[in-house]
């Protein structure tokens, strides 16, 4: 049995945090500490980003003639599509009320992962960044949430994102530590001993998104998960594993 | 807590197989008769698929001439292109290796989601088809599952898929019943008061691929999954509320 433990009770988390003793009590408190072989903790992005620091003043934004054009066709905030721009490599899509581009670290999604909710008191001028690292910030994570026994849990850092034949949000792992983010089993044999044709698996996305069936995607603010129970294949590879490079990408 | 509950030791699925009772017995061996509120038991298409004789021999398929030019781009088997097509209302993308298309469901999937690996002793000349109706079948088992409460679980056909920029594969819901396949949160406010700006939840999707995390997508062939402890949100939507119409669609 795999079981999904949502870590409620955590306090809000404001820049400078140390985020790993935060989430170190988060965990005790409900009797989770300390952490088991095979745990992975699902953090979510918006709790490392803030701990990061990377919330930005849009009154602190000048928009460049670029963005000012593209919020004219995606009638979104050019302050906003300035940072979205920043914080990307491309735009893959730009339509009214959609803006879709590859961000830097690979990740397509929307606005750059850029979010203007569940910010916190203060005012809606504000824009959350996504991390500066997340495979980077969840190898640290790991390493501080290693107990006595020396067991470190895997980490993911999550979002969710939309897709573009199908409605609604699900969860995907922008960072990932402790786990091979994606797991090859193509040249496995199936039950009859024939040849699996596919497979790979996106088990950090697929972890990210069961994470999400805990945190409700929403309003009840819910910045971790721990799962326990789930049989983790030997490997360790980031989340970065996971996006196609651009030379294989159908659908530019 | 979550639990998601594998259903090991049900037996090989057949042609023409009471899905209904093998599943309910499936749930008594391990003790998880009767259903309780909020259940979702997930069940692999490929199972569904079986039970309904969707197995074609590929000798009995003859190429059309389009079916016969898509295989030569695609380098793919003609008679396997030729139930693609079938089975498909467009093709999106057709490159070396590679054949996607819309299901005639209406979902974007790889090989309108027909698979050769994991069909049973016979050999290696048949496909599998997708299930008929998905959304039907799955609101018949759920009926049939009602214990003597009354109590009907939900139930989530799943399938797998790849994605346009990401590696690997993760769950999709190609049938469901008995809850809202997808929630639709927006207008809702965080929890500072301010209004969410997104968000249509794709619930299914994200049962399909917890449940993903159970049956590890191959070898193993389990064929179904119990979620228990996940809070449902009124309502009941089918598998079909998920699919982005045509018109929408900025990825053709």
């Amino acid at each position: 049995m795999i079981a999904i433990h949502p870590l409620t009770g955590m306090p809000e988390i404001n820049a400078g945090d140390d985020l790993a003793t935060l989430l170190r009590e988060g965990l005790e408190a409900p009797g989770l500490w300390p952490v088991q072989a095979n745990d992975v903790l699902v953090v979510t992005q918006k709790i490392l980003s803030k701990a990061e620091g990377r919330m930005v003043d849009l009154d602190e934004v000048e928009p460049s003639p670029e963005a000012l054009a593209l919020a004219e066709t995606t009638r979104k905030d050019a302050r906003l599509v300035e940072l979205v721009l920043r914080e990307s490599s491309a735009v893959v899509r730009a339509v009214p009320h959609v803006l879709i581009t590859r961000h830097r670290l690979g990740h397509v999604m929307a606005n750059s992962g850029i979010d203007r909710s569940n910010i916190g008191p203060g005012g809606s001028e504000r824009a959350l960044l996504l991390p500066i690292d997340p495979d980077r910030s969840a190898a640290g994570l790991s390493r501080a949430l290693a107990g006595e026994s020396g067991i470190a849990p895997a980490v993911v850092i999550s979002d969710s994102f939309g897709r573009p034949w199908r409605h609604g949000v699900v969860g995907v792992a922008i960072g990932a530590a402790g786990l091979p983010a994606l797991v090859d089993r193509r040249g496995e044999q199936d039950r009859d001993g024939r040849r699996l044709e596919v497979t790979q698996i996106a088990l950090a996305d697929q972890i990210a998104t069961a994470a999400a069936l805990a945190t409700g995607e929403g309003a009840e603010g819910i910045p971790a998960v721990l799962i326990r129970g789930l049989p983790l294949p030997d490997g360790d590879a980031p989340a970065a594993a996971l996006v196609r490079p651009l030379q294989e990408d159908l659908f530019r």
